[in-house]
């Protein structure tokens, strides 16, 4: 059986992300309606959800779950929403399905009254917002692919992975104040670091990063909290969860490696993280979960799943556009498989001890790379370029060549990603969008 | 000249924190007034601060630069009020302190109106909250003492620091949602450990924390941001800071071990932080900055300061209480001098790279310890048991021994802190407390 189809324009596109069976939910703004809002993409629409809650009979009758909650699609972030919880959100997604639907009764009430209330705005008409208020941001190293390159890298293939690392969901504490919607422009990082690192003693300088990465990851939004001191449960984690995003982790890999030991990365990463705009909920995505990455080793009781089908089959690509035009070259092709741990591992781990998670709370999967004999697959350029040992090299269209081990000003990084099935349809997140700008000048 | 007397009860006893010379701010409420509004501390009671905006004349007239602001004492977090500036901050912290001292002709306002309308609540009837709502906290490790004992312990004397730390202010981000404000309890976390580390391959379990420490640190909160992509000066920094709190930085010390390589500590941290209720103004801490912990090594432009005073000549303590009654056993004597790095030099390495800095951010100095002969001074049990090695010992009143290598279910944790000097009186912190709950029952 064929995917249902949808009576709004685009919906139906074999390519677009925004099928009948996703449904994601953002926060939009427009020339007309500048206060960010509430809106769920819809092939090559938004709909604005705000609309809904200026008629109040409509809005109970649709959304009787959301009675005695009228405000939560005037906010400016999804929190209100999110922490309402699965059920709730579970309902509102099916009632919209069922509005987009050709045929279906609810689809009358759009197709009428949607039109003379402009419910449907232009997609590449509305200014995109960070989806969610975000409390603390936790970065994960699931990606046991890009954990191995880069452990093999720095420590020779003995010792790629710590002891540790198949045993907890090897993690840190991100910075939550540098994470900003696609499309916002990213600074190159000034910081500290050693250009010499055979030179002894070891004597640092500052300068802007001259070694700036990208790296593909899944985030992860966090919608019914815990109370602190009461761990989630693995069985329950599923319920914690809103939906999820892509995520752009920026790296300045000198400034990492100089100051990384003992306390983890932070200058390094903490002056950007770009995420896509639309959450895809988790029920989107449930149709399209696969066994992860295998694991030899037996778990501690809080960690086991009763289903080996724990990450999403999701394939995800980054590419480089090099200068305004349109022409852009393959960074790499990976999938969201690769994981050796789940995010329903991450947040029992993350819990196990007690620590609070609050609403709009943002989980990253860690870089995500595959597996390939060419080389392709790597998350990061790190990887990619063997740490700059390895350019990477690309013809133009004008018959130039292009060349890059790290990123250069005026580099434009896009991550895409989406999952596909025949009686489904696909699913995807639009693109996770960041221009490389020159660093400040200083002194 | 000593210092100008208060009329306010309390405030002229050499004992108090809160003396004319202090006027630290918090967020208060009361079985009167449940919803949390602002404070300042003075003597034995808290002045509550929300009273002047409901009379706009009186406020207007003593707080000129609030004049466009007359909310800022009625949220439930100092955040607003700490937004609008060191001056501001300044000017209002001085027509407090006139308004409490005696014979001064703002303090007619306060004696007479003040009794009336139930301005001065004694502070054993207040509940204190947490002063900020704190976006993302970061925990440095500048107490060079602390990371010297820590290195030792762990890797010889003769690699105790790391290459980097004598270049950048280390540190980590940290877990905001788990910040509690003194009194709070503290549940024991579960999690994973090795319990025996000789053994190979090593072997996790999953059990509550066998290690469960306290550190003492100082905390400091931030006012005007920064704009991402934009670093703040050094000679700056004073203007982005608000005041500081007493901060103690629980940890897990068997689950920390287990976990921290390559990315730094995660659940052995992010189980608690305490910090004290009353923020005391960095204007109130200006007269007592000394110099830190001489360093050998040549900084980097950005982390250059032209003053050597950088840091704060206050004592600390931390006392351990076992049983309910008044009993305490010192654990420690510090002075938060003994730092490598200042505060300034903290937030210019935490934005060279332009990661923004936000109002109610909260900073960490890392443990702050003393060097002793006597083995006094360590600002973690870690370091005053040698993890575990050494066992401390007390006798009671009552004849009785205690001993301790790291805290049991029921020990009580109180850090204090006090500046003084006999011609401006005394600046103090109150009281950082936290008592440890035994860990959850589980399967």
């Amino acid at each position: 059986m064929a995917p249902p189809l949808s009576w709004v324009h685009g919906t139906n596109d074999p390519d677009t992300d925004f099928s009948l069976a996703n449904i994601p939910f953002g926060i939009i703004s427009t020339k007309a309606k500048p206060r960010p809002h509430a809106a769920v993409a819809i092939g090559s629409y938004a709909c604005d959800l705000e609309v809904f809650s200026a008629h109040p009979d409509f809005y109970d009758y649709y959304f009787p779950a959301l009675r005695d909650h009228h405000g939560v699609f005037s906010q400016p972030t999804l929190n209100a929403f999110a922490a309402l919880g699965r059920q709730v959100h579970h309902e509102v997604r099916d009632t919209l399905k069922n509005m987009f639907t050709d045929g279906h009764p609810f689809s009358h009430f759009l197709q009428v009254v949607g039109k003379t209330l402009m419910i449907l705005v232009p997609l590449d008409s509305v200014k995109m917002h960070l989806p969610m208020q975000i409390g603390d941001y936790t970065d994960f190293y699931a990606g046991v692919v890009h954990a191995t390159h880069v452990g093999t890298m720095f420590r020779g293939p003995e010792n790629a992975l710590q002891p540790n690392y198949k045993h907890i969901p090897v993690c840190y504490h991100g910075r939550s104040s540098s994470i900003v919607v696609s499309g916002t422009p990213v600074r190159r990082p000034w910081g500290q670091f050693v250009a010499d690192p055979t030179k002894v003693p070891k004597q640092p300088e500052t300068r802007p990063s001259q070694k700036l990465d990208f790296e593909v990851e899944l985030g992860c939004f966090i919608s019914r909290p815990n109370d602190m001191g009461m761990p989630i449960h693995i069985e329950d984690a599923e319920d914690h969860i809103f939906g999820y995003v892509l995520l752009n982790d920026w790296s300045a890999r000198d400034i990492q490696a100089w100051e990384y030991v003992p306390l983890g990365p932070f200058n390094g990463k903490n002056f950007a993280t770009t995420i896509s705009p639309w959450v895809v909920l988790h029920e989107a995505l449930k149709p399209f979960m696969t066994a992860g990455e295998p694991s030899d080793t037996e778990l501690q009781p809080y960690l086991q799943e009763t289903s080996r089908n724990n990450v999403f089959d999701i394939k995800l690509s980054a590419d480089l556009q090099i200068t305004r035009d349109n022409e852009a070259f393959k960074l790499t092709r990976t999938n969201a498989k690769h994981l050796l741990w789940s995010f329903p591992q991450m947040i029992a781990h993350h819990t196990v001890g007690g620590c609070p998670l609050r609403t709009g709370d943002l989980l990253g999967s860690g870089t995500i790379s595959s597996v390939s004999e060419l080389g392709d697959g790597g998350g990061s350029l790190l990887e990619l370029s063997e740490n700059g040992k390895k350019e990477l090299g690309w013809t133009t269209a004008s018959g130039g060549v292009q060349n890059r081990t790290f990123l250069l000003d005026g580099d434009t990084v896009t991550i895409r990603g989406f999952a596909f099935d025949d009686q489904i349809g696909r699913v995807g997140f639009g693109e996770c969008i960041g221009r490389v700008e020159g660093a400040l000048g200083r002194g």
